[in-house]
């Protein structure tokens, strides 16, 4: 029997035993993963139907606009899902650099020989 | 207080509660995302000695390495860390569709209005 979740063409998104998904960023101009986040139904909603990236953030608990403080937010430019359904890709215009940090992506560096890190 | 997490040059990967980081995989040549798996610490370990995906799967509770039955092997050219070191992003060569469903990404279908999808 085929399955309807990984062959189908309807949205069932696969929560895990926490509400989440896993949303990964790419940036639709340079291609480079910008960050990886969670969503619960609600920052799924939000961002689907705002067109603006919305997560749930385990360590604070709560539903988060990607920029409400910053104003960096992430536009979604196109969104994703996997064969099983509990992965959104989602590809953006960025309106600023994704990581608080400041860097441009949250993977600004290399693991270089299994222990070291350079900066990318 | 600087986190060295976070600035530092040292590899201290972060594993939640289940002992596991999220992986993002993304295809060198085209800058697709292939997949979004799960490592646990051999699977990292695994994965930067051999130069291989390994990741472990939740489902069957086990390590697992990409294409060990497939022979769709995802050689890793590069592999980074995010800025909370809970997140791996490897840039890979991979020897074959990444899915197993036989795509060539395990985000074949765009989310179009919020429900339905269409094949990329």
């Amino acid at each position: 029997m085929v399955d309807d979740r990984e062959a189908g063409l309807s949205l069932q998104p696969k929560f895990d035993a926490q509400g989440l998904l896993t949303a990964v960023v790419t940036d639709a101009a340079s291609g480079a993963v910008l960050m990886v986040a969670h969503m619960n139904r609600d920052a799924l909603d939000l961002t689907l139907s705002t067109g603006e990236a919305h997560f749930f953030s385990r360590s604070r608990g709560r539903l988060w606009r990607k920029g409400e403080t910053s104003g960096h937010v992430l536009r979604v430019q196109e969104a994703r899902i996997d064969c099983d359904q509990d992965a959104v890709w989602l590809i953006c215009d960025p309106q600023g650099p994704a990581c608080h940090t400041g860097a441009t992506s949250c993977f600004y560096r290399r693991i270089e020989d299994g222990e070291r890190l350079t900066l990318t």
